[in-house]
């Protein structure tokens, strides 16, 4: 049995660890808390990201670590990689945690991305707002998560009443977007270098929160070019793993905004909506398994519940529904769950997604 | 969070297990084996099945419970019963575990079994000839499984002789049907009293232990006919949960052999080929959930791995194969995992599965 290490344990490692049991894998997660998710269905140590004492009790217990997190500290996972194999590489984990050197790495691949410059105190923001211009958002570089250390800037009072707000340095200032939608693309490279990507996935958050996924996104204008971008994202990375390319799609073209070296919120979908599911790709990747098959089986939506679970029968009660339930104690905006519906045709998704999406809306806070 | 009890920890109760963390149920299992390959994904009590210490230990630990395992002691099932719900009823457990008892219920609900005969001595066995005529299958009233238990009779002194091997007593003789081929239907009962039930499957068993099976199930002439008979079991039993029928299917009709009063073996293929699975499906119904849906995606076809693991590597290259490992030790004759493919349609399984039947011959001891 190869043991596998998730620094996290998160409804996102608590997932992994779903996956890795059919496969003949294990389990075993790192967590701040001894509550986290993980713990209820593997086992779980409990300790400081950075506490190496408790990175090498994983390193012990584990024949490759993997990550259900992004923003462990990269000298954290250096200082791991040189006790066990640690698939990501760290490298990726230190690019997706600062806002500019991820923007430089899509220029660099020839991905659009926002126009941005960066913004340590109020001389650099007058000339950001000179470069970006406005409306423009100032984003914290480091530790953004869930719409939380953003700020959208109309007017030069909002620049100055937005920078104190986030802490007066260490920020980026980027052009506001004007998308017609947000979509995602998950791909997975596996340690033989082999690639595949999941289809597009149409998105809508609330609060930066995301609420809702859909798959394949109904009108793929610009799907293949989506996926391609993501191909060319962790081939340049020679990543192994799953990787999540958040989007927005414009009237004539895709702007990339962030990419996430793990498993992703948008690709829970591909539990019951794909031959093979994100997770389970992301251990095979990691533990150097053939990769599964990424097509779409049928269409699918999934709804996020936040801050308070729906009624349990209400949700199964919902046609083709499957619930996601991480577990976790109810607290306001923190994501407890998750339901996903299947069904043959687009359109048929209709009506299960909008019965998903009114239970979810009743018992959010 | 509802606590379901499992009695049994083989691999049925660690796919029980592995279906109830995301319905946010949690899996504690009782076996006698502190080995049981359910431990590795959920708490595990070691105990017999007729140890009133256990069952009270479990009982405590569960709101509701259920079984892995059909072969429980009838009397511990219902002295469990008097201390919190035991679903199935333990009377469907008494009369699974009794094949002429069994026969009765077939009879008495008009469905076809085959002739039969009680055999208790060598005069019982004489007129049990008579009455069955040759050839014929001699096997234990209870305990049978995966073909421990009978012997096949073509003579009279084969019968003389599989009358000692067997015991003396306690034994059945059944006509030896002439099938075209082995069935099953796995059918749901929901606590309300809401039944479905899943598409027809073909079995192919060797040496009396499931080996593959297609579903739905080619040509499908008795498909409906299957079905009826084992809602109309269910509904006899006043049955909830899971129930698999298995027939054999001969030239002109359908011939019932058994029932299993829990998950079955023939329906592991609903975990890729069905909207839910028959795990979820089981687990929905003992804790009076809505029921999924047991329709078919697509088409599904499952091998067993016997024995030994084939190469994990090999397996999963097969494209469109799942790897489901018990996390047993390997020892001949036991099963120990499965595969699953899926498909589109029925003439694309052939390839794939002929792939992992190769695998699982390879390694199978």
């Amino acid at each position: 049995m190869t043991r596998v290490g998730v620094i996290g344990g998160g409804q996102l490692g608590r997932m992994l660890a779903l996956a890795a049991y059919p496969l003949g894998l294990s389990v075993t997660a790192l967590d701040g808390s001894a509550e986290a998710p993980a713990g209820q269905v593997c086992p779980l140590f409990t300790g400081s990201f950075s506490d190496h004492t408790a990175l090498a009790r994983l390193a012990e217990a584990a024949d490759v670590v993997t990550f259900d997190f992004e923003n462990v500290p990269a000298d954290a996972a250096e200082w791991l990689a040189s006790r066990v194999p640690v698939v990501p590489a760290p490298h990726a984990l230190r690019i997706a945690q600062d806002r500019i050197e991820e923007k430089r790495l899509f220029a660099s691949i020839g991905v659009p991305t926002t126009t941005y410059a960066a913004v340590d105190d109020a001389d650099s923001l007058a000339a950001a707002l000179t470069t970006v211009g406005l409306p423009a958002v100032l984003k914290t570089r480091r530790l953004g998560y869930d719409g939380k250390g953003q700020r959208i800037i109309h007017t030069a009072d909002d620049a100055t009443a937005a920078l104190a707000a986030l802490g007066g340095s260490g920020l980026i200032l980027e052009s506001f977007v004007s998308f017609v939608r947000e979509v995602s693309v998950v791909a997975v490279r596996g340690a033989s270098g082999e690639t595949r990507c999941y289809p597009l996935t149409e998105n809508v958050h609330r609060d930066g929160i995301l609420r809702t996924s859909v798959a394949p996104a109904p009108d793929g204008r610009f799907a293949l070019q989506a996926q391609q971008y993501a191909i060319q994202l962790i081939e340049e990375l020679e990543y192994v793993g799953v990787l999540a390319l958040e989007l927005f799609e414009c009237d004539d073209q895709l702007v990339a905004n962030e990419f996430a070296p793990r498993v992703h919120n948008s690709g829970h979908w591909t539990i019951e909506g794909a031959h093979t599911s994100q997770f389970e790709n992301h251990l095979r990747a990691v533990t150097d398994l053939p990769l599964g098959l990424t097509d779409a089986r049928g269409h699918a939506a999934m709804v996020n519940f936040i801050g308070a679970m729906p009624d349990r029968s209400a949700v199964l009660a919902v046609r083709g529904a499957h619930l996601h339930d991480y577990g976790k104690a109810p607290r306001p905006g923190r994501k407890l769950g998750h339901a996903t519906v299947v069904a043959d045709t687009h359109s048929a998704l209709a009506a299960p997604l909008a019965e998903l999406i009114a239970l979810a809306d009743a018992a959010s806070v």
